[in-house]
């Protein structure tokens, strides 16, 4: 039910971008309750100069190397839950493929229950009562 | 109204990626109320390594074929119709360009109908009451 | 915290694009009090046929020019403000790069404070009380 969009600066390798993906699937298997087999993603290459960025922001710092990651999915976890998906992620990149913390971006857009079909024309999760 | 997003692998000729646009509008138009010129679709594609998909989820079987789509439309659509909007958009897809039913992945994203402007730097929709 | 999405056909030299960035960033700022380095944007170009379009949508027309820009930030906004945004977005683009106002095409998505994670694997803003 997530699905993830990872965007980047074009110019890396495939393993790079494979390994960004696996991170960041880990990472929500790991704290936020999705199953393994529920994996979207969209990795999207952008020239460099079409990623557009503050060199800083709240204090931290970003490089080219910035990774934009927008998860949709449902409504409901917790502030606690959300702050420790930040974590894995950041942790997780940083590990391999080796991204700075301070690169990676999150962004989570909530959705209703009722709004997935995962193929064959159905809803996939039965509504929220 | 709906902003339409359709994600899939590089590699389909044009009047496939139309097919594929067509269908989804016409699904919109026929079941969720969408105004037939009420149409804005961003056909996305990426190098077949860059969408990243579980083989199976929820018993639905998955092939490099597969399409992700998401719409952007406002909040109020029922459960009963969001169902049938799924419905018609693999039955329409499946006809033509001819994909499997189990390869069309949807969400749906909602917003407030204050969020929109159509052009001209006016707000398109009253707000709600 | 907002992460803009700035979607055009192919074709646009760097300083069209970058103008593009800067006159909806800049909108941001002076109407929806988004802090001047709070900048994170990605220009998406498909080619031309992959940007689908009605040719006129109430009573406003479209040209190929047409750019479609999502803007996804924190709820809360007022009506007001929006009308605001979409105005000043439309006023700027026309400026520069010189995109005709009924082109721009605005869609706004709303997340919670806490969907934010700007870097360093940590929750950017406090949680709504």
């Amino acid at each position: 039910m997530p699905l993830v969009r990872i965007t980047l600066a074009a110019g890396k390798p495939p393993q790079y971008r494979r390994a960004l993906a696996d991170g960041i699937h880990d990472a929500l298997v790991e704290t936020a309750s999705v199953p393994p087999d529920d994996r979207f993603q969209i990795v999207e290459e952008v020239a460099a100069e079409n990623l557009v960025w503050s060199p800083s922001y709240l204090g931290v710092g970003h490089t080219p190397d910035i990774i934009l990651v927008q998860i949709f999915f449902n409504r409901g976890r917790t502030v606690e839950v959300k702050a420790e998906l930040y974590a894995a992620i950041a942790a997780k990149l940083q590990e391999s493929p080796g991204v700075r913390k301070q690169d990676v971006i999150v962004n989570l857009v909530e959705v209703s229950r009722e709004n997935w079909c995962f193929g064959d024309g159905v809803m996939s999760y039965s509504p929220a009562p």
